[in-house]
C-alpha cells in the first residue's frame, strides 16, 4: 500500500538526526528558542497564568524534574511544566509566527520539548532535533488545514497540539507506528475557538498551554501502547475533513503541505520573529505607517485619516477587538495600534498599558483608521503577509507605502544583538532588573549543541 | 441586556439545590451512578486504560484524595482520577445514553463529579445535585449541537467536556459568572473526531477521559479567576457556529434546547440504560430481531437475510466498522451484532470476545444483514431511536417487527434488580468473583443522599 502523507511525515520525524540538520537550521532554532524564553519570562504576571499555575499545584505533583520558567513557581512533571510555560509564553504577543501556516510554533513546540527533554535528561542536540521536528509538524499541519480552518479555529492550538506531540515523541524515541499514534491522539484532541476574542477572555493562553499538555499526553500514551488513528490529517473523519468545512468559495486544504520537500525546506527557517508587541496581523500596517511618518516627518496630530489595505483573515481577527477595552484587546485593534505607532514611532510591549488605554491622543486617533480588504494582498496570504497603508494629512496631502517584508520576517530577520535587546525589554516588562542571569543563559543557548542537558531556564 | 441562553443555563446550575430535586430525579441519578460504577469496573483491563494509568503515574501526584475505581491503581488528584475513571467507564459500551442529545452522559459526568466530590469532601446530596447539573449541561449542549455536529464529532466528548465542567463547578460552589467561565473554557477545549472508528484505535476512551480532565481544568481555573468566553454555545465564534457546519440540507442547531423548561424536565430521566453490550445504534434492531426469533422460534441457521431499517446517523457510524476485525469493532458491526443476537438470543458483554471473532457461524451470518435508510425512522431521530427489522427465512417466509422503545429506555427502564444483575455480569467480565463488596456498595448508593461523603468506590 502506498504510504499516506501522514505516514511520510511521521517516518521523516522518527528518522531525522542532529547530523542531518543544516547549520542555518541549528542556528535559527537556537535564536527562536532564546526568543521564546523571553516571551515565557514576560508572561508570568498574567491572571490566566496564575490560574493555570494554581491548577498545576492542585492537580500535579508538588515538584518534578521539569522547570517552570518562572522560578517562583518551582518544578513539576513534564506535562504541567509545559502547560504553564506554554500558556505564559503566549501572553505578551511577542512570540514567533510561521506565516504560511498561520501558526505561532514557538509557544507550543518549545515548552513541550523543553519539559520532556528535562524529564528524559536529553542533550542539547537531542532537544534541538526534537524542536525542528515539532516545528515541521505544527507548521505543515497548519499549512495543510489552511485559511478556512484559521477562520474558525486558533490554528496555533489545533496544529500546535500535533507539533507538541511530535516534539515530545521524538524525545521519547518513538518508532514510526508510535509517532503516528501520537499524532493521531493529538489530532483527536485538537481544539481552540476564537470566541474569546469577542469578550477579551483568557482562552488564548489556555489554548497554547493545553496544546502542550495534550501533545505530551499523546506522546506518552503512545509510548505506552495507546493507539491513535493512523491518518488523523487526511482520513475521512480526520482534521482536514472535519475541521475545514467545505463552504462554497472556501479555501481548500493543501495536502502537499504535509510531506512535500521534507528535509529540503525547514519550517524554523520560515518563521518570523515579532518585533512589535501587537497582533501580528497589524505588523505590515505598522511598518508601512512608520515608513511614511519617518520619511515625511509627520506628527500624530497632523494625520487626518489612515487606510490600511489588508487580507481578509486579518480583518476578521482584528474586527473582534476594535474597541480595545482591555490591554490585550488594544494589541488587536488596528486603530489603537497605529495610534501607538504614530505617537511613539514604535509599538513596544511597554506601550500597551492601562495608562495607554486612557490616553486621549491615542483614543482620538483610533477611529481615524479604517481597514479595507485588498484582493491582491489577500491572494498572497498566508504565504506572504503584506500590507499597504495610505496616510492623509490634515493639510490635504496623501502618502502611500507598501510593505512586502516585515521586520523580523525571514527576509529581514533579527540579529543576535536585536534578540538581546528584545530579551532585555521583555525581562524589564516582567520586573526583572538583574539581567546577568539572562545574558548568561543567552550565551549558553548560543552553544546549546554542546550542552549535555537543557536544565537551567528558570528566572 | 437580555441574558443569553447560556447565562440562563449557568444561572440555573448555580441556583439548583438538592431540595429542588423531585424524588424520581434523585432515584434515577442513583441508578445511573450504580450503572456507571459497573461500567468503570468492567473497563479496567483495556490497553488504552493501562496507557492512561501510566500517564497519570508519570505526570500526576503519587497519590491523592480521589479514588480510581480500579483499586490496584490507587488514588490521585481529582483531574487524574477522573481521567482514568472516565476512560475506563467507556470501554465496554455498556454506559448510558441520552437519546435526543446523542451523548453518553454517565461516562463524563460521574467521573468528574465523583473525583471533585472526593477532593472537596462533599456529601451524597451535594454529589447527586452536581451530577444532575452535569447531566443537564452535557445533554442540553448535545441537543443544541444536534445531528450535524454528531456526524462530525463524538458528541460525548465535546458536549461532555461542558457537562464535566458544570458538575465540577457546582461542587466548587462557583457563582454564575465563574460557572460561565467554566463552560467557556470547557467549550474552547471541546474536541473528539470519529477517525478512530476507521482503524479501531483507542480515541473513544481518550475522549471521555479527557472530557473529564478538561472539564475539571475549566472549573478549577474558573475558580482561580481565569475568564472563559461568556457565550461559548451561541456566540459568533462559539460551538454552534464553528462545530456545526451549515452545509446545505444539514440539520441546524436547536437553540431552545439550551434553556427551555429548566427545572421542569430533567435529562437524567431521559437517559437510557444499555442492556445489550453493542453500540447503542444497534439496539433497536437487536430488540426487533429478538422479538421475531423468539415469537416464531427461528434458529440462526434458518435465516436467509435480515434487513435493518434505520436512521442515517446509525448507518454512518456502523458503516465504519462493518468488517469487525477487533472486539471493539464487532460491537459496531450490525451484521456481527445481529449474528450474536440470532445465535445466543442476547448480546451480552461476554458474547463479544476474541473467540467470537473466529466463530464461523457468526461470520457466515454477518454479510446476510443489510442496513437500509428509512426516512420515517430518520425523521424521528434523535428524539426517538426507533428501528424496524425484516427477517426472511430460508423457507421463504418473511417477518417484520418495529421497535419503538428499546429495553433500558426511559419507557422501559431497568429495575434495581436488573441493575444488580448487569453489575454482576460486568464484575464477572472484569474477573471479580467476590460480589459481596459490590453488593454492599449498591446498598450504599441506594441511600446515597444520607451519606456524609462519597468515598469507597474502589474494587
Amino acid at each position: 500500500m502506498t504510504p499516506t502523507r501522514t505516514e511520510n511525515l511521521a517516518r521523516w520525524c522518527t528518522a531525522l538526526t542532529y547530523d542531518d540538520l543544516p547549520e542555518p537550521v541549528i542556528q535559527r532554532t537556537k535564536s527562536l528558542f532564546v526568543d521564546w524564553v523571553g516571551c515565557a519570562i514576560a508572561g508570568r504576571h498574567h491572571p490566566a497564568i496564575a490560574a493555570i499555575v494554581a491548577f498545576s499545584k492542585q492537580m500535579g505533583p508538588a515538584s518534578g524534574k521539569c522547570e517552570v520558567v518562572d522560578a517562583g513557581v518551582g518544578t513539576s512533571s513534564a506535562a504541567f511544566a509545559a502547560l504553564v510555560n506554554g500558556a505564559a509564553s503566549h501572553v505578551v504577543e511577542q512570540d514567533d509566527l510561521h506565516n504560511s501556516s498561520i501558526v505561532h510554533p514557538a509557544t507550543v513546540v518549545f515548552p513541550a520539548a523543553l519539559a520532556v527533554a528535562q524529564e528524559k535528561g536529553a542533550t542539547g542536540k537531542e532537544f534541538i532535533t526534537a524542536c525542528v521536528v515539532g516545528y515541521e509538524v505544527a507548521c505543515r499541519t497548519g499549512e495543510y488545514l489552511g485559511k478556512t480552518h484559521y477562520q474558525n479555529f486558533h490554528s496555533t492550538a489545533t496544529a500546535g497540539t500535533l507539533g507538541a506531540a511530535a516534539a515530545a515523541a521524538k524525545l521519547l524515541n518513538l518508532d514510526t507506528d508510535k509517532m503516528l499514534s501520537a499524532l493521531g491522539t493529538a489530532g483527536t484532541q485538537a481544539a481552540g475557538l476564537w470566541q474569546f476574542l469577542l469578550d477579551a477572555t483568557h482562552s488564548k493562553q489556555v489554548h497554547t498551554g493545553k496544546a502542550c499538555f495534550d501533545g505530551i499526553f499523546a506522546a506518552y500514551t503512545a509510548q505506552s501502547n495507546l493507539l491513535g488513528p493512523r491518518d488523523v490529517l487526511e482520513g475521512k473523519r480526520g482534521l482536514g475533513a472535519v475541521l475545514v468545512p467545505s463552504a462554497p468559495g472556501a479555501a481548500p486544504t493543501i495536502p502537499t503541505a504535509i510531506d512535500a520537500r521534507l528535509g529540503q525546506k525547514y519550517s524554523v527557517l520560515e518563521s518570523s520573529f515579532k518585533w512589535h508587541a501587537s497582533c501580528r496581523h497589524t505588523h505590515p500596517s505598522v511598518d508601512a505607517l512608520l515608513k511614511i511618518v519617518e520619511k515625511h516627518d509627520i506628527q500624530m496630530a497632523d494625520i487626518e485619516s489612515v487606510v490600511a489595505r489588508m487580507y481578509q483573515a486579518g480583518i476578521d481577527v482584528l474586527s473582534m477587538s476594535e474597541q480595545a477595552e482591555t490591554v490585550h484587546q488594544s494589541k488587536f485593534s488596528m486603530g489603537f495600534v497605529l495610534g501607538v505607532a504614530a505617537k511613539y514611532r514604535r509599538a513596544s510591549i511597554n506601550d500597551f498599558t492601562e495608562e495607554a488605554l486612557r490616553d486621549g491622543e491615542i483614543r482620538e486617533f483610533q477611529p481615524r483608521v479604517r481597514m479595507v480588504l485588498d484582493e491582491r494582498i489577500d491572494g498572497r496570504f498566508p504565504e506572504e503577509w503584506t500590507g499597504c497603508v495610505t496616510v492623509t494629512t490634515k493639510d490635504g496631502n496623501s502618502y502611500t507605502e507598501d510593505v512586502e517584508v516585515v521586520k523580523g520576517d525571514p527576509g529581514d530577520t533579527l540579529s543576535w544583538s536585536e534578540l538581546e535587546s528584545k530579551m532585555a525589554t521583555l525581562a524589564h516588562y516582567a520586573g526583572i532588573t538583574d539581567l546577568a542571569p539572562i545574558k548568561a543563559v543567552m550565551k549558553r543557548v548560543a552553544g546549546l549543541e554542546s550542552e549535555s542537558n537543557v536544565l537551567g531556564f528558570q528566572f
